[in-house]
């Protein structure tokens, strides 16, 4: 029902879990650089650290604080620098 | 660095990592009861869904949703319901 993935070697965990409306999960990045790529829709919430991103189609990265979110299309990469481990919300459309 | 934990047979699982300021943790606790009791001083934020607590020396049950935070001093036993898969933050100080 709660189910722990890990990615990069651990340095990305999260736990999936059905939400009243959403399938979602909560994790946590450790300090890094990764590429992400997505097999549905996403909505990416920062918890708690800060995620910087670089979009699909975008050429630069910005600064997403505690409380702000980002989307990101299905079957599309986004890039995320990480600087303090930062815990994020995705949930899944 | 992130270390993932489980309680309750696996009915709640966090992830816990060292925040910019913090020792934190993010999870999910599956739908149930539970009693927790604390080591240290922790703030707990309700991330998605909803916990239903009785803080300690409290006799009646509070529902904090998405946003709401609750504090629990060291050496303390709390209880909570949850009706739907929640996530939650906690910052332990």
């Amino acid at each position: 029902m709660l189910k722990v993935n890990e990615y990069f070697d651990g340095n990305v965990k999260s736990i999936g879990f059905q939400g009243a409306d959403l399938a979602s999960s909560v994790g946590v990045m450790a300090p890094g650089e990764y590429e992400f790529g997505t097999s549905q829709k996403e909505v990416v919430t920062v918890v708690a650290g800060e995620l910087v991103v670089c979009l699909p189609g975008e050429s630069e990265f910005r600064a997403y604080g505690a409380g702000a979110s980002f989307e990101v299309e299905a079957n599309q990469s986004f890039q995320l620098r990480v600087a303090t481990a930062t815990a994020y919300l995705c949930t899944y459309e």
